[in-house]
């Protein structure tokens, strides 16, 4: 069987040329496509994904509105941003970059955005209506796990997918989503008894720990498909949650770089025509 | 080692006197604790269920406000009754009898709740809180199936628990329990292959699909535990998702009548206190 390089640039672009198309059309409505940014300064991380964030999202024609705040302001002041944005029309998207600085209360600012324009699953309203199964404005990095399995035709019926990680922005919800397609999932994390056992037997592996190189190739199943989301800088330049050597034992496994990272960032242009 | 009956009486007993001190306490303060019960006639398992909760409220010391509607109510007034209710500072919860008739949009009923009155997270903002990890006030019978465990001394960390069913009810909310508590959790449904194999792995087993003994004893390791969720009317009288005689080989089990039944109503009076 050939091994397939599930790259994200092809998943990315198919997306991003249906969006592209959807704000020209809104534009010739005399519509503003506007994505508000909220950066709260200080995390190196989010400066250069706001960078990227920023590029893409005017090469698709929506206008950036950049709300960059010092790394000390109170949480006072982020609120009153996020409410002119929900308050401004030409506003159709607001994503704050996370993570915030922790003397603020995220939980609070994500409560206020407005359901509408919440680019990330981050209002509870909108993380509610997904979690019932009545929203599918899932967060993007999980969609854009699934919008890969889907793009390489990866059949998810009956599977067994193991999800590494239970975080709010990744593990939980890709679980969700990996269930509405008939897989039966199994969720490990950092309390999981006999880990590789478990991930031995999986068909579809989902790494989002933040681990670096931590599925070795003796956790995994010859002929597995591997989508691996983690993306951490190293000494060695930026390395996945998944060992590389692990891959050579995959069917089809995602890159890192170039793998689910350029699909997310396609998924948020993707969010902001929701509304379009 | 002892098999241990996980009998809901005692579980439910203690949660009943916590309450009915909490309703008494709220009494004294010249409050009313009102519990509305929106029943929509026509199925019959509701109006037995709507009687034994109306007994269990009024012997706690709540005052039960039963709105019956007829089976062909129509959607907008059963919004103008939760609505009602909503304007009503002597209703301290609500909670519709599931399921409505199909003519209804159970969705936006629900949705209309003023989340403080929902009784089992039935809102999308509280689902949405729950799923996130930051609203404790979990639907009822997955609070139950957790209250059995605690009350049991069943440990959770690290034990492999598979739950049997994907609903909003049952399945996906006891799953996120089960994962708070850092179990390993797989989750299973009616597209699953290879379910016995993956059931006779587990450590503790949530059976939640409403099939009448499902759970045969050859899908349960020895020394398992099994939480039955299932309450299945049949010609042989009411049973569970798990075969009877599975449960010989649990080191515990909940029993079918007299299991999570009996907590799952307690349950629901405990919610009705979370504003007192």
């Amino acid at each position: 069987m050939e091994k397939v390089i599930m790259l994200g640039k092809p998943v990315a672009d198919a997306v991003k040329e249906n969006v592209a198309k959807k704000i020209a059309a809104a534009k010739m409505r005399g519509e503003i496509v506007g994505l508000a940014i909220v950066l709260v300064e200080g995390d190196a991380a989010s400066a250069v994904y706001t960078k990227r964030l920023v590029k893409l999202a005017e090469s698709l024609g929506a206008q950036v509105h950049l709300v960059a705040m010092p790394a000390d302001v109170e949480q006072v002041e982020v609120l009153k941003a996020v409410s002119q944005l929900n308050a401004d029309a030409d506003i159709k998207g607001i994503l704050p970059m996370m993570p915030l600085p922790k003397h603020l209360d995220a939980q609070e600012i994500c409560a206020l955005i407005d359901p509408n324009k919440d680019m990330d699953c981050l209002s509870p309203l909108n993380a509610g209506e997904f979690y019932l199964g009545t929203n599918p404005w899932a967060p993007c990095t999980p969609r854009a796990c699934m919008a890969a399995l889907n793009y390489y035709n990866i059949d998810l019926k009956g599977k067994k997918a193991v999800v590494l990680g239970r975080s709010n922005v990744v593990g939980k919800p890709v679980e969700l989503l990996l269930l509405q397609k008939h897989a039966t999932v199994t969720i490990c994390h950092s309390r999981t008894v006999n880990l590789p056992l478990i991930l031995r037997d999986a068909d579809i592996i989902v790494a989002a720990i933040g681990v670096p190189n931590f599925v070795k190739p003796d956790m995994v199943k010859e002929g597995s498909v591997i989508i691996d989301v983690g993306i951490n800088a190293t000494d060695e330049g930026i390395v996945g949650d998944v060992e590389e050597t692990s891959n050579a034992k995959a069917s089809a496994f995602t890159p890192v770089p170039g793998g689910i990272g350029v699909i997310s960032n396609a998924m948020v242009m993707e969010t902001l025509t929701k509304n379009l």
